[in-house]
């Protein structure tokens, strides 16, 4: 399924070029504050922009589903402010200092700011989709800023829980990366077709679920130096993810005390990490976390036979390969 | 102006009681969650419930400039999410660990948990204002959800800073405090003619002023007894207020000085707060406060004059002497 030669992302968003300019324009517009601390945060924040990965999937969607809607930038750049809003909150949630090689805004600011400037910025989402004076997408990105919330929650409970089942991580993936990313192309289709929009929300959902399995796979098998960060650091902050919900039933007593070890030490070892990646990579753990992302991407790709073939169809189709094969 | 026996808010509430019991329903339909810790939060949140103040005017508005409208008590219960989940996040942000004598969430659970939790409530919120299928409330909602964030970055700014200006000190008020007091007046005359709503919008920026200026007052003047709070609290934390912002450019050089040193010293000692509570007090700060506060009343009372004579009108009107002669 996964091309010869997977394509980069400039392939990917050839077909929007021009529209995404268009997004990044319009995220400076609806974030513009006149308030200087605010100016400043929101200065570092266009700096740190990161791949448009959810604007792009709303554009396309778009171009993929029928005649391009007029407010689709305005949306694309929604999009991305509420991933923005997300990210600066999860960071302050997290204690992050380090976000797409740049210092987070609280590790650069403060945690008070961080929190304010979340608000800051969900905020300017809702009136800007208010000025749209449509509800739809208010509806659509209303609900998904909720399930974002929730899975936060469950990513709390996540932690040093090695009971935590794999049914409850496709609920916490769903909710904190698979949301999102439906959400964005729904948006992108909501003037097509019920089973159109219906199609491409559930393209988003498996793409994203694939997305953030492929994520929680590079902690266990990434190189750092392209990743930017240490391989088990999910690991090293007691967070337990899919190849490890696999692999525990499977290991020997002696694997399974490491494994409790680690999860009871508060700052583990090299040595402690190194050899729990060892024990998860044997007993199946990564093999079967990548046997999912490929059948959710299977998934995403029949989704995509609803709709008519055109080059931001074959963009979307090619979003999927993109996600799978990422290095970082 | 003032009534010789101010009125309580059993008073003011009389013409809403049946309705504010169905606002308190409401608010539990809408925040409900199946989520464990989301649940487990939300009781402890509707334990804390204050006293409605923002409910009884939107309901108080409603009735005075109309019809009553169905939906009043959904927006009350909307409007009461909005203002708990602000109060989340500011506890969060000021690392309070008390709150109307009960633990803050930040206390009882922990800082990831407020952030969280404080964007769920307002995701719900906005969920809800969809559900009614009605941009207006979401307009004036939204507006004043993000005046609110930029009222926090200003207290942010209003620490350590002497300079602070009452110019300043005024904005800071009507975002932080005033914008959704007069929001829940406006959205409470939502369907009523345009200057009987711009009138309740007016009042309630004016009340909402008076409101925080007293807040402040208090903080100089309450009894540590029944605020809750011990005198100088603010001071403690080197926020600058009104009556200080008046008294500083009449204080003499040794008195300045000791503000300096109370500023300088991150833990002050009781006698440090207590000469320059004396300090403010001799130089009028706190008169002038006071003044500021009567006149802003003076002027919400005008506003009241737009609309016909109602029991709904006269309860709004004892509303303000209710806020300026407060005790906690």
């Amino acid at each position: 399924m996964t091309q010869a030669i997977p394509a980069t992302l400039a392939d990917i968003q050839a077909p929007v070029r021009a529209r995404l300019d268009e997004v990044r324009s319009e995220l400076r517009r609806i974030v513009e504050a006149d308030f200087g601390l605010i100016a400043e945060v929101n200065a570092h924040l266009l700096q740190m922009q990161g791949k448009m990965l959810r604007p792009t999937l709303l554009l396309l969607a778009d171009e993929a589903t029928g005649a391009p809607d007029p407010r689709a930038a305005t949306l694309g750049a929604v999009v991305e402010l509420i991933h923005l809003a997300t990210l600066v909150h999860d960071d302050s949630v997290d204690h992050s200092v380090r976000r797409r090689g740049m210092p987070t805004i609280n590790a650069l600011f403060s945690h008070q700011v961080s929190v304010i400037m979340g608000d800051y910025l969900y905020s300017r989402a809702v009136i800007e989709l208010v000025r749209l004076a449509d509800l739809e997408p208010l509806r659509i990105l209303g609900r998904v800023t909720n399930e974002m919330t929730v899975g936060e929650m469950r990513q709390l409970l996540a932690h040093d829980r090695l009971a935590f089942s794999e049914e409850q991580y496709d609920l916490l993936i769903m909710a904190k990366t698979a949301s999102l990313l439906s959400g964005a192309c729904e948006t992108g289709a909501i003037r097509a077709p019920g089973e159109q929009r219906q199609a491409m929300r559930e393209f988003g959902l498996r793409l994203g679920m694939a997305f953030q399995i492929v994520d929680d796979l590079l902690d266990y098998t990434g190189d750092a130096t392209i990743t930017g960060k240490p391989v088990g650091a999910d690991l090293r902050e007691h967070k337990v993810t899919l190849p490890l919900i696999h692999a525990l039933p499977k290991l020997s007593a002696s694997q399974r005390r490491e494994v409790s070890a680690l999860m009871d030490t508060e700052t583990p070892t090299d040595a402690q990490i190194a050899a729990v990646v060892e024990a998860v990579t044997e007993a199946g753990g990564l093999d079967y976390a990548r046997e999912r992302a490929a059948a959710l991407s299977t998934g995403a790709e029949a989704a995509l036979e609803l709709l008519a073939p055109s080059p931001a169809r074959e963009a979307l189709r090619a979003s999927i390969p993109f996600v799978l094969d990422r290095r970082s």
